[in-house]
């Protein structure tokens, strides 16, 4: 079972499985809006009453099932599976699956800093972007852990594939230079890991993509708009009906529903969203990319090498064909001096001493002749190049 | 035909062959809203007159047609064949076809255990979801049922798929390294049952995806609303062609309908049958992950080993090439040594004891030097490597 | 030119050409309501007249030109070309094209029999549906005549699937076992006839899928329909300029429209139509499924194939290293004795007895080791394996 | 350079430059409402100002520059660039370029004959439908002309499609019967014909599609009914930013356009262009449908060609192995006797002579046993088949 | 790492990295509607305080992260990210990042020249469209930006394709008829070169087709008319929330609108730009066509390898099976003649001088039959051709 290069984590599932060994599976982190993260060791009927989804949502995030990376917006929270970042956010608070994960750590730091609405805790990106604080402060509680969520994941995912692509290439092109068992097991194995990173790229991109193409799905995560306009609405006449659908989950599912859109667009501004969809949309979609580039690098580097080892062994068949011209040559001129060695007593052994002369002399003509032969038959069939 | 692989039923059609000689096609099982299950032991204008669907909808789920995996929302009924699960639920009893089938029986099981509306049988899962009953007693009588189903079927292919992984892994890694006929062999089987895997798994998420991205078909599988609210309409005005439609199976087919969507968006609402489709949509998604992950990993293997095979060989061939060298310089030698043997009588046999050294000495260092040059030849042409 | 298999009609094209030379390319068979049967040998004015198509729609169904397979609504015909049943429906009338093809001559005996509206020529599917009978008289002449074409394509299509599987699953399996030139030519003719086929059934499946996706190309067909609305509908006010679409052909094409179909909802209710086309889409959709996996089965053995065979070419040449090795070894021993076989006059001639010994053993002595390192050096490099 | 087949074009591209050399770039050829052709020789902005487009739409003509396939609806003219066929159609005249073309003669024949309204000229399609004549005289001036253009390029791209099968398929078989350098170039360069021909047919098909699949761009093609309700719909009140619209070029875009198209339904009536279109489109399909099945056929027999030659090459080097044992075991047994033949004097020299009958039978046996041991041991390890 | 070929600049990520050594990552230059440009060296913060987007669209702009290439939308801007042109478009100037990059520089000059609303600086082209200064006049000045961006990309990707495809047919040309290890190189790194470059040609055509399918997406672009529009619009009742939408980027996103766009048809005609944009679609799209070919040709020439250097190792091997044949039959005449070399005295020792004849007569008649019969084997068995 050695088929995982140690560049990547060899595979989601099975790492999920050894994790589960060492830690509690109903561990979970709780951050408040203040960014003020407590340890939260309920069972999950706790947190199923906590943040009002059901059993089904729950399991989605349950690291023994490998479900497929997920954004799901339902009536109070937002569900979020990106590989190893677990979280339900509602409109006041974040629970977060499995905060002592090395690759959780890094998550949940991010959320302590950027939660609180205050600018104080702002100078992520390296504390050279005082001013753009004052105008991110507006985004709401949710967005605001959703950016980090989406940041985290992509740059865990950029920072895989550079890392895939730093061992890639210098193994690409030592194995185009030097063809050995040792060097082709490596590029299969960094292949390998390549094939299991673009379906992780690609599972999270595609979610990116369903969410921006649909504005009602958009729409299901202004969570606190939803919060804040469930009442007043109600109210007003024929926007009656309008009003449960955005409190009601994916109740107005995927399929076009173009007229109801025009209705309540002002509820429905997704701009705000979009844009922070789009920034990471673009960000894994050019990390995607750099993985497509590195699969069409290593498959053209693969036809390159299987021709070069067509045509390495024709040229190795080529030489042993001259060695097998020169031996059948060599071994007619053996035979005629054999036949003079043979010990029955002929007239010749009486003092013919030109004799000897004449056979090693016609002998070795012959055979010249005889490999000019073959050597020019194979020239003119072009079979033997210059 | 030893062309099936012994982990994954071979040919879903030929497996259904051999099970019709051995019982009856007619045989179906008869749950009520309580659970209860009866052995229906009729002919297929009962089963017709009785859910009131055509001979052409009965037709899907015959056993002896292999028709690929359905949901269909008729009238009053729902027509499912989704593999070896062939059911019709209506808003108040489930047909099962074929209940003792080794693979229909614990849905047999679980249909009694779920079924009935009353929470005391509900502790499936282990019974550690008591509090979950509460919540999930309110969905209507074809979800429930229809739950099971998917459930079953969803588990069923991931079993399959589990099986396949545990099989596959280790047989790939064992012919990388190992390349023998008997290793290829099972690689191949494997493969093929993978292929077939696939096309059913694709078969049931296809069929999930198509009902989640039309909210008229997941209307259409409300029974329970439909049978409800089919005479009430009717008093009212402009609504009257309306009402129609929910009644009228898939009248409004599958082209976009979305102003109709917008007016009967208050019978239409798809909530609850969404949120549990997406979730055995997304449990058989990631069940089809897994098996692309396999189909390009085998697909790399066999890349890998095409390559390894062909740097093999031509290592194999530069070995041949030193012998074939070693070949034409000792019959070179044996040539000299051979002409010296004749028995021709020649001035040198009488007493020119010194000829025996020069002959011995000078043809081995000419041997010696035929092979040296054509090794630096080999070498300098990059045919042989270091 | 032998590249037809002999299971599956070679080249459509090829047999339709070879057909014309037989027989008239103007025969049609004329159906009426009541099932009579009568050939029709008129020139395509007369029947342009009679169904009122333009000559663009009639060239469709020539033989001579070979379109793909259609389905085509127009005002007051459905044109239907699909593969060998080249047919024009009318609310009133069939004409069916070359009626005395041998694969058209069932479809002619089942339009007798099913179009008549009474239940007494409807026992076909083994006598065993009177019950359906009643239930099926209802529906509309052209959907009775466009069932058994249907009926009869997918029926055909499969004939032709099982057939090819039938003869193509032994033949890999054959080839897998022994793999020689008949066997690949066999192989090779029957995917080519594969190809052909899934080319066929895909073609009929798009047609169907289209028309399904269609809500206005599904009404186009109701011919029956148009025909009877066609008159009371101009007296409504604003529905006025809707009267025209339903009559107007695909007037209102394939690009979606979907206001229009809320408004003529009541006149546009395809429900029975596509309860027929999705029955058929399903078994084409079942067809191409098996020639899907039939194709993957044949890659699937070539891959295999490749890597046997470059195996199996590895092994061979495994096996001739070692008899390289031997001769190399067995010529360097003869060498040896090739040099005191030489008759120059030597010291040892005289009475050594002891030499004869030490250089038989001495030389074998030699061969066995230089035989025994260049087999270890293999070994070691891992060129030979165990 | 010698890429190209002498059945297909070789390069588009090229033989335009080729073209250029001898011919203006500028000459233009001019039909009116009557048929009458008429050489234009003006510069660009005369062309520009006559027809009513802007420069860069001229440009789309230009020979020199390389555009794709397009079929383009402007204010008052549509731009036809097909392949070789390159036109602006307004709804009172055609220009076409490069009437000197030997392609393009054919269509200013046609041109000249089908364009007048008068049934006189009609007589295409070998004088037998003079009552078609009647029928499609009702049909505008530019769907007369566009016919004449699509039916030239769909001829066009059908005769060279036949011409490459003509050529292809008889090469193929020839090569399957024998693999030689001259036949493998050969076929190379009408899988390269192929390739390029298949890439202009499937422009050309997409460009059809495109235009069906959108009313409003099938609408804009109408020019004589733009020319004519230019003016009355102007006075109307809120269907007043609609009449701008089908005067506006592509104003209205390819997104969809519910709405609208229900309100000018009237107007858009796109029927007779759609059956236009959707005639050249099947038969531009089925022209497509032959170069795909030709690809495959060509793709089925290169991967039969390769495994042909790894199996030949397979029982070469098995013939080669029993002949390297045949050495092998001769070697062995000329050693025997060499070692006989030394000239060291032995006891057996003295008079021994049943000695050398033993010596020859007992090295004939062991040498015969040793052939038979190795080929025991190749057939038992399945090396050579039988 | 020599993995770049010399025609296309090697890695896009690469070449930025290298430069950002060499110049300030925040040198902009700004062109107002004069076509005057003056350097800026300002800080981002100055940046997106001037054009009013905010951090995240200008960080698309960062040459450090290689986003992919996009047109976006903003309230007031149109952020341009198209290979190396970073720029940022408002209704009133045009900020380019490095200006001093060797591929900016014509984009400087270009923007400077037909910025200007006067004729008086466009005669570009060669001078030779004095007239269409005339209308194109009144394009609005973001417009006229975008089309020197537009225009400069697609030059720019169709020189780079142009480039590489005069390197590329000539290197496949040269490596058909002869394959070395440099010309399987070279060809290695065009494929290479090639893959990267319709990477980048197939996001930039992506990004247009994105927008012209579009309308909105579209509509955002006319910052003019959004400027012009923004304040009398207020006043209207119902049409108040639309207002908001043009002014609001890309609030209504992606997901069809169709009835919005209805509505705002006055608005949001967008045929100028569509005109526009479609002309640089449909020339990039020339140049993905190019890029295709190109790729199918070298997949073809690759095929052709493999099959021609299989076929030429299959000759090799008949050669050398021939010679092999020889060397048995040579071996095996070798070994007559030494049996009767053997010194063991024997009775034809003795005076049998026919003996000698009889012996070389025969054996050279034993060696030419086993020469013949294997021969013979060989051809029976199609092992060897003609």
């Amino acid at each position: 079972m050695a088929r995982d290069g140690s560049v990547v984590p060899a595979d989601p599932q099975a790492m999920v499985v050894a994790k589960k060994k060492t830690q509690s599976a109903r561990s979970w982190i709780l951050f408040d809006a203040t960014g003020q993260g407590s340890i939260l060791d309920v069972d999950k009927y706790a947190i199923m009453h906590r943040v009002q989804i059901n059993a089904r949502d729950l399991r989605i995030l349950d690291p023994f099932l490998s479900y497929p990376s997920t954004i799901l917006g339902r009536e109070k929270a937002i569900v979020l599976n990106l590989e190893h970042i677990k979280a339900i956010i509602t409109a006041e608070e974040v629970l977060l699956r499995d905060p002592t994960d090395e690759h959780v750590v890094p998550v949940v730091e991010e959320l302590q800093r950027r939660l609180p609405k205050q600018g104080d805790g702002k100078e992520y990106l390296g504390g050279q972007n005082d001013n753009e604080a004052a105008e991110e402060d507006e985004s709401p509680f949710e967005f605001r852990a959703l950016e980090v969520a989406l940041e985290a994941i992509c740059s865990f995912l950029a920072a895989r594939t550079t890392e895939l692509e730093m061992a890639a290439y210098p193994a690409l092109d030592e194995l185009t230079s030097k063809i050995s068992s040792r060097n082709l097991d490596r590029v299969r194995k960094l292949k390998s890991a390549m094939t299991r990173l673009t379906a992780r790229v690609q599972k999270v991109r595609d979610e990116l993509e369903q969410l921006l193409d649909d504005d009602d799905d958009m729409a299901d995560l202004y969570l606190s708009r939803k919060a804040g306009s469930a009442s007043p609405v109600s109210g007003s006449g024929h926007a009656n009906w309008f009003a449960a659908s955005p409190t009601g989950g994916s109740k107005i599912s995927r399929a076009s529903r173009a007229s109801i859109a025009t209705m309540r667009l002002d509820e429905n501004d997704v701009e705000e969203l979009e844009m922070l969809l789009e920034a990471y949309f673009m960000q894994i979609d050019g990390t995607l990319n750099k993985l497509t580039t590195l699969r069409e690098y290593i498959d053209d580097t693969e036809d390159y090498i299987n021709i070069q080892l067509d045509n390495h062994r024709n040229q190795l068949i080529q030489l042993e064909l001259f060695l097998s011209s020169g031996t059948v040559c060599l071994s007619f001129y053996s035979l005629v001096t054999a036949i003079f060695g043979m010990n029955i007593p002929y007239t010749w052994n009486d003092d013919h001493s030109y004799m000897f002369k004449w056979v090693v002399i016609l002998g070795g003509v012959f055979s010249a002749i005889m490999f000019l032969m073959i050597t020019l038959f194979a020239l003119k069939k072009g079979l033997v190049g210059t």
